[in-house]
């Protein structure tokens, strides 16, 4: 069975902008680069979804988390691409990882969480400055909540200081890009075949 | 004329939640130690209003920031108070932050944002961990967007490494709070005053 | 073969000093329960060594980073552990951190750094809050410079806001501490396994 | 009597070095800026120095800190200038910050540190990504050890994603920087003159 991978964009921007996306282009090279190593790859696009506030896994009616938590769990992979804005992930990303809390109490007879042996990778893209910052922030997140860190699972452009280019209007991407996008794919890929071949052991083991 | 503070919970609960926000009750404690100082304050909680996604300060149609915006316009002082979620600011604290993105844009004829003269301080609370990270963002992003920063500004509070308490629920206030509380309001209510009187100068000064 | 460990102890103390160091016990606790997983431990306290200021792997006489990197590519998995000053890793941590910055550049013919395919892992103490903070950064950082970082790979105390008890004054460790543990040994020690036995593919794979 | 800044440059470097320092460059922009509003400036580089690891503000024979901070103490400005490396402040600048957490039990007897009243401002330099970061990072540290932010109190230049152009190398300094440089040494000055006027008030008050 292939491994599969969820994306989800926390641009700010809902599919229907007219902007597009350059967290969708970053997006679609690490997809691109997933495929080539038999990955199946899908994006959600967090904007378009009404993702309630609070930390639990269904917040009520007219919450649209529950499904997107099962696309997630159903994935062996996650990658968590935002846009920067003041040098921090956006406040729909930080809303996805609010909501993943509730996995720190979702842990099988052996004190797992639902999302353990999953693999997560983050993707950032901004104008300027704030990548490092960006992926620090979401590796403890996501660690906390269950998910492994493949080595070098960070894809990212930013421009110059106080720069106003966006990715997605760039004529080429940087090969600093490519082979960074390259390098996540290829360790993504590999540590979630391993995981999926073989589970975190839990308690008493 | 009295100084003005504006607080803005970013408690991921609305006002109708049965649960008491322990984000509100440091509020209550800054606003007590403020009015002490003769700060008149006001406090809105975030997630009682359609704060819209977004970066501009006026997102359409059912966007309920452009009224925010001119409350926090119309104080001298801004308390962002925030709980802490996986070690970091609410989502509904950074979907603030990224509407004030704009003061960035919105400037006077000699380059002083719309925010410039207006000092900002940072309540935190939480079960455990946390704050100083917050503080950190929340310095930085405010800084950013022309908030100016008195010494000690920031009161929070946290428990013990992984407790669950929460700060609503403790029977007394711990004294270091109480302290810090004070400091904060000294100190915010002292340079909030002095740059009243005499605001930044601009560009070509 | 047996699986190594490797901590490093970022305190600002010397072992001369009369204090006993918090770091040291919680390395303690990590290292016993990794030892049940089978893994062989051993410590260095960074503190007692000449670590020049620099970003290259051999800073010249009288540098002591060249044997203290040996010992850390001759093990499976790192351990890093600080104590928590201003809300932050160590500057010992930091200066650690900088000389692993050279791993960046040293890299095998199909692109993989020295460091690839060992899993890393955090240990912080303070008398109160910060813990969420050093670990973002340190896996940030340990990541960037090629480092795999495992499930819940952080254990962590600290004490109630502004408290000033030191963890080896605990008369009892925390059983959630014992538990976070645990988690990180285990975790840790069967990812380091899952990667000795296959590393990760390079370049061109 | 006219306002007095220190500059301390946290480059990895000493003065024997043959490199050029980037942080030295932005320190001299910087330094040029104030000097055009009568302050007078001085600059140390603390690689220069034997700053020895710790907490207090004399950690006994050999440590240079002493004099550091009676020249920081004698300031009115701060300016704290770092390197980028691995997004994060250098080892040098967070030792300095460390020796700083000493100010926090050095009070009068109205509950005011001894570097109350003095206004801090941060100046970042690397190759590429990390400003925003380390910005947050200090301003948190230095607020807390009892400085005042002015507004946009940072000045920054960092390359496109993975760079590797130095600050120092450029052949001009991009306008951008000159703008937020004029504007950080116009606010700082003016918040520095109003607070030497009319220092916080202390508890009780």
């Amino acid at each position: 069975m292939p491994l599969k991978a969820l994306a989800l964009n926390a641009t700010l921007k809902t599919s229907e902008s007219k902007d597009a996306s350059s967290t969708d282009r970053m997006i679609d090279l690490i997809d691109k680069a997933m495929s080539a190593h038999g990955v199946e790859t899908g994006v959600l696009r967090l904007a378009d979804f009404n993702v309630k506030p609070g930390v639990t896994s269904d917040e009520g009616a007219g919450d649209d988390w529950p499904d997107i938590r099962a696309k997630v769990l159903g994935a062996d992979i996650l990658v968590m691409a935002t846009p920067i804005w003041l040098g921090q992930p956006s406040s729909v990303c930080k809303r996805a990882l609010e909501r993943m809390d509730a996995f720190l109490e979702e842990t099988d007879d052996q004190g797992r969480m639902v999302s353990y042996g999953r693999v997560a990778a983050v993707a950032v893209v901004g104008n300027e400055d704030g990548a490092h910052h960006v992926s620090a922030e979401l590796f403890q997140a996501l660690n906390d909540v269950g998910f492994t860190i493949p080595a070098n699972a960070v894809a990212y452009w930013v421009g110059e200081a106080m720069g106003s280019t966006n990715f997605v209007d760039l004529d080429k991407v940087p090969k600093v890009v490519t082979k960074a996008v390259d390098m996540l794919a290829r360790n993504t890929a590999h540590l979630a075949g391993l995981l999926k071949a073989k589970q975190y052991p839990g308690e008493g083991s």
